[in-house]
């Protein structure tokens, strides 16, 4: 993977013809248009292609990041994971010629896909670059996979579906898995030191077991179920391995400590060393590394970002007279980010060029336009003032004496508090007992209410403002009450027509109801900063699904292989195999006598259950196959554990801190000032009124006419500030501070050979 | 406690009298000299008391502070602790008279303890300190509570002893327990944040009951003990709140599984978000808390110490001449310093002075006065240049060819790497079955070649070097070799006369032989460096051991009062008792079926075993009492596992980023300059050399007198760098590098009349 990254760190010196050819034309063509906003379009996402400059390549590369055909390719590969589910061992059996019909149609995607970006790219980069060898052999070795499972089947010989642990590969290696690749490079950099502090920890294991072989060993002591206690010493290894996870204390310790409680001291030096100690070693190793790695690969993104800028510099720079630096016109500006954002509104972009353009020239240089790739990352929120539709519907009944003292009873802070006692009360009614028909009637009561209140907001506040995308309180409202009312509805008229009541609906309804009382959440501000907080790292915790997705999979194919059918569960309650899971090794077993059949291997979906209880709790059942399947479980237990979970808490501690710690960018901070020099701000008083949502009492005040704001602009801005568009931005924001700009000054400058000037920000 | 915190914080600004009064006397008094060395000793230490500045409350606290007295102290708190196993329940009853006569003699003790302090200090200091007045209390209830006992036991009434709940009190409120009242302030400045995170988190279980009481308690199913499966709300919480525990995971899934795998889903989405997220979010809230809040006491620290030290140099300064600034004569300073370290050698003081006046000029200034509490915090090892004792008893034969060749292969490399690989033969003879003859004799030939390895060393390396204070292994090999001698040979002693065994004897042989294989650590570097990071934090974690330790007694007391004897445990395998713990109603239950009847608050060392076994997992057991008292099990949990648990891995975490990041100090740098100056300094290529101990070589070369190191100086020193004297030197070096001296010396200027300019250390 050193190569892979290679050409994704090193940014290329290309493009320098353009450059050179398109210094003096004062209206730039359509191609350089194109190849600049793929420029700058690429340092906005941080993307690290290095894309063929000819005209064609630059248009199937815009193609080639049209969105439908990411989604089109994320669907396929998700098609191709799901097939575990129709293949043997399946959840849904499907004849096999079926399923390796889709697989060959995603194969084929999978190849058009690379096939596409073949084109785009130079041929010797396409070769050099290791992500796409490795989805070329995958593709390959599935094919032969295929063809060999298809002869063998027909042959009516068994065969083994072994190319199946290569297809979360893919996921990793496609174009767009960016952020997984980062994520396995993290944990790749972390391995060494995780390695020594492993064989110190295995190591302390291993003198335990040894102390604990010498000293319990020939006492004659029995477990529970009358076996030999602490006889063997893989056994006690073993033991001891599992106990570091916490799985089975106290048991493991039970009859020692019946013998005599010296031996508890024993158990509880272990735990201390071994679970506390150890496993905060490597947590500080696996944190350690991770901010390490994560600060040195984001000073190469943003050496990267600033180049494809400086290129997308070159090919839009006009010169400007004698003496003067050449620049970049605001109508070839206009258009570069109109090809980049197409959704952005004309003011949000006027905006935007008066922060790069603060002199007001009519022209940028080199260090206004580097910026704008980070611009465009800050999510600016454009309120609009329109009048309510009621308002110029009918104005004298919407600007009467009652219907003001409705809105201003709305927006009253006693609204919000008398909603959430209607919340909490709901909560008690929704515990009771559903059966006593006062409790059911009320439901009917309490849908009511909460339909009531949206309806009221609505009359109150301007419906689109209300439903705008950063409203997600407003919109998660409006969702839970509808759908619950058309469950409710749709439940009783089943009720009531034959008496039947669907579960499934019924669980839907219960659900919905549930849900309704999270928006409680968000009337206390301490809680909302909490929650912000955990939302912003929702993309991030994304990856890790990925990450745990990849590792998961390949698990439950080998595990699947290994152990299917070796723990068999029954539906049926009189089954005599139920006593002992359909496998008489686990009669009379712990396993067996706590009902865990169903946790076994015998499918994909059982199979990742299993392994979501192995990372909570390690237990290592190895009773029906050999001894040494435990291999399996420990590896798990290293990776998923100590290595993957570790590091998401280290992501998780980082984003808390840069939380509590960092202030904002010079560059939020200059658009900030230039939003407020326009005198174009919502003002943050305001905001913090209203209880309910920041962005309603703005709207109500410049929406209803009530307010006398007939003065006020009829367009706002507003920064949704620390929001990021982009994980990369997220990334890139918590090791900002540790950056050192004068570090990539340098840099650049020999690279650019002395043209580029490191762009200071806060100059802006 | 917030008296307390604050004469603890606050540096007061007496002793000016003594300023003015000293100056002009060419020799300083033993009075003066005593008040300078407390001031420099209190410094050092970074003690916080306000010692009356008068010659005999200085003489007083100079006794105050004498090492036995301290132990003293310790030893009767332990004592009054202990007291605990022989009061009802007792491990070792004794009649109550005795337990109540020793805690009387304990109680004595403690009060001529505070009469002591309160002779120190001043009245008004004294009454102010929150910390005296809790002492006094715990005191004056325990006395009570003894009479209203006594009363009641010779009433034949039954009586609880409520005051020793009130015990551990006197552990964090005596004078020497800073570092513990450090840690409960950081634990109390993390609760407020703490405190939201909870509510949040206690909200999403609430929620998830709530839905799991909807979905899954009208669907009838049952428990593995045929029970039914959620259909009591509070039962709900309970189970959940265990389950982010993972205490029961699988177990309390399995139900809703085995009946339809979709309500697995449901598990999995509470895990993610309680147990991986939320847990993960309290470990950042109390790791950031415990970051800001150690750094401002920090910084409060420095600033009290230069206080001290200032106030120090006001006694021993003299004026030298117009237009000089008073100084400090080497003669002054010299007492001084023997006064507070009387262990230090003659050179190490003159290092120390030469550090400090590095322009020879006798007499130092304020600036460089104040650092000497730094100097006297480093760690300086001397190494005396000796000639070995059998070079002085016979020249001739020690120099001789043989001799010369055996001293040579001793300190080969192949010598260590032999031993090593005699020690991994040693480990698979340990783990073979000791009932073969051939085996057991073989501890014989492995005692021999370790005590023949011990002679060997001997022989080369002096032995005074060999054995000196920082030679942790081979301190630790000689004592683990020796004391398995002298086991083995009392045990087959035993063994060939009455052909009787001891058990105990055996276990300590086999714990012996066990523990001499740890030492193979040392020989690979890599390890090296993790094993001392973890001696390193050492002294902190017997901090966290003495705040465990206080929690832990007050659970304990209170659980032995709440559930004594409601669960027992029987010696004799034939009671009919054993099945149900001596408690009919865990007939049947998992607790009596898994053999927990031992997990009890029978007695206070039961109670300690099980609270550990809490701190790990906690089921927070309560069939035989009321369910209200499952409130206790999680209130442990909150503050155990949540709060004290996570400030212990922040501490961890925190150490091992100090570890990886942080530099030398300036103050360190320049004393191992002045040592390089001199050409005294050991070369650290030589060090690297000898992987046995990087102090042995140096050793050798200067004192078996083969090196024909003649032209070397006799003494030489080494920094024993980073390693530190008091766990505070550890805390300020974990923050050295965010404190800003800037900011104390506006503060300093400010209170010191502007008279004491900041000491920049790296100017000396």
């Amino acid at each position: 993977m050193s190569e892979e990254e290679k050409s994704e760190k090193i940014p290329e010196s290309e493009g320098g013809e353009e450059e050179i050819k398109n210094r003096g034309n004062p209206e730039k063509s359509t191609e350089d248009l194109d190849l600049a906003s793929v420029y700058v379009s690429d340092a906005q996402y941080n993307r690290n292609i290095c894309v063929d400059t000819s005209p064609r390549a630059v248009k199937l590369y815009l193609l080639y990041n049209h969105w439908f055909l990411k989604v089109l390719l994320y669907f396929f590969i998700l098609l191709d994971l799901s097939l575990a589910v129709f293949e043997e061992p399946a959840v849904l059996p499907v004849p096999s010629w079926a399923t390796m019909l889709v697989e060959l149609l995603c194969l084929l995607v999978f190849t058009a896909r690379l096939a596409h970006y073949a084109k785009v790219i130079p041929r010797d980069k396409f070769w050099k670059d290791a992500k796409n060898i490795c989805i070329i052999v995958v593709l390959m070795l599935t094919l032969v996979d295929m063809i060999i499972y298809g002869a063998l089947r027909a042959a009516d010989c068994s065969a083994l579906r072994w190319s199946r642990v290569l297809r979360p590969l893919l996921l990793v290696n496609v174009t767009e898995g960016r952020q997984l690749r980062r994520a396995f490079r993290s944990i790749r950099n972390a391995l060494p030191q995780i390695f020594y502090v492993f064989l110190l920890f295995m190591f302390s294991v291993l003198i335990f077991s040894l102390m604990a072989l010498k000293l319990l060993g020939k006492r004659g002591l029995k477990t529970i179920d009358g076996s030999p206690y602490f006889t063997n010493y893989l056994e006690i290894v073993f033991d001891l391995y599992v106990l570091v996870t916490t799985a089975n204390s106290p048991d493991i310790m039970m009859p020692a400590y019946n013998s005599s409680f010296v031996f508890a001291i024993f158990f509880i030096v272990y735990i201390l060393i071994n679970t506390y100690i150890f496993m905060s070693v490597f947590l500080a190793v696996v944190y350690n590394n991770y901010k390490k790695h994560l600060k040195e690969e984001m000073r190469q993104l943003v050496r990267a970002k600033r180049h494809k800028m400086v290129r997308a510099f070159g090919v839009l720079q006009e010169p400007r007279g004698e003496g003067l630096e050449p620049g970049v016109t605001q109508a070839n500006w206009n258009q570069v980010v109109r090809l980049v954002r197409p959704d952005m509104s004309n003011a949000h972009r006027e905006l935007l060029w008066s922060v790069s353009d603060n002199k007001n020239q009519g022209f940028i240089g080199k260090v206004a336009f580097v910026q704008l790739a980070d611009l465009l990352n800050i999510e600016v929120i454009t309120l609009k003032s329109r009048p309510h539709p009621l308002y110029r519907l009918c104005p004298t009944l919407y600007l009467s004496g009652p219907s003001r003292l409705l809105c201003r009873l709305v927006q009253h802070r006693a609204f919000v508090i008398l909603f959430d006692l209607i919340i909490l009360v709901n909560a008690v009614f929704i515990g009771l007992d559903e059966d006593n028909p006062m409790i059911a009637n009320s439901e009917w009561v309490f849908l009511a209410l909460y339909l009531l209140e949206i309806l009221l907001k609505l009359y109150v506040f301007e419906p689109r403002a209300f439903f705008s995308r950063h409203n997600f309180w407003n919109w998660f409202d409006t969702i839970i009450v509808v759908s619950a009312l058309i469950a409710t509805v749709i439940n009783s008229a089943m009720k009531s027509s034959g008496g039947y009541t669907s579960r499934q609906i019924l669980d839907i309804v219960f659900v919905l109801r549930v849900l309704r009382l999270i928006r409680v959440v968000d009337s206390i501000q301490r809680f909302r900063t909490i929650i912000n907080t955990m939302i912003r790292i929702g993309p991030a915790i994304l990856t890790f699904g990925q990450l745990i997705l990849v590792v998961y999979y390949v698990f439950a194919m080998v595990g699947m292989e290994l152990f299917k059918d070796k723990v068999k569960f029954s539906e049926d309650p009189d089954d005599p195999e139920k006593l002992f899971c359909g496998n008489p090794r686990l009669r009379g077993t712990a396993f067996a006598h706590l009902n865990y059949c169903k946790n076994n291997f015998n499918n994909v979906v059982s199979s990742f259950i299993l392994l979501v209880e192995l990372t909570v709790v390690n237990h290592g059942f190895a009773i029906v196959t050999h001894a040494s399947a435990r291999i399996f479980f420990v590896l798990f237990h290293i990776l998923v554990v100590i290595v993957i979970i570790n590091i998401f808490v280290a992501f998780v501690l980082e984003a808390f801190f840069v939380e509590y710690s960092l202030e904002k960018s010079d560059l939020h901070t200059s658009l900030e000032k230039k939003i407020s020099e326009l005198e174009l701000a919502v003002e943050q008083e305001k905001l913090q009124e209203n209880l309910v949502n920041a962005m309603e009492t703005i709207d109500n005040d410049l929406g209803t006419g009530q307010s006398a704001a007939s003065n006020k602009p009829t367009l706002m801005f507003k920064i949704a500030s620390k929001r990021y568009r982009t994980v990369d931005a997220l990334l890139q924001r918590m090791f900002e501070a540790d950056l050192d700009p004068d570090d990539f000054a340098e840099n650049d400058d020999a690279q650019d050979d002395g043209n580029f000037t490191n762009p200071s920000f806060s100059s802006v």
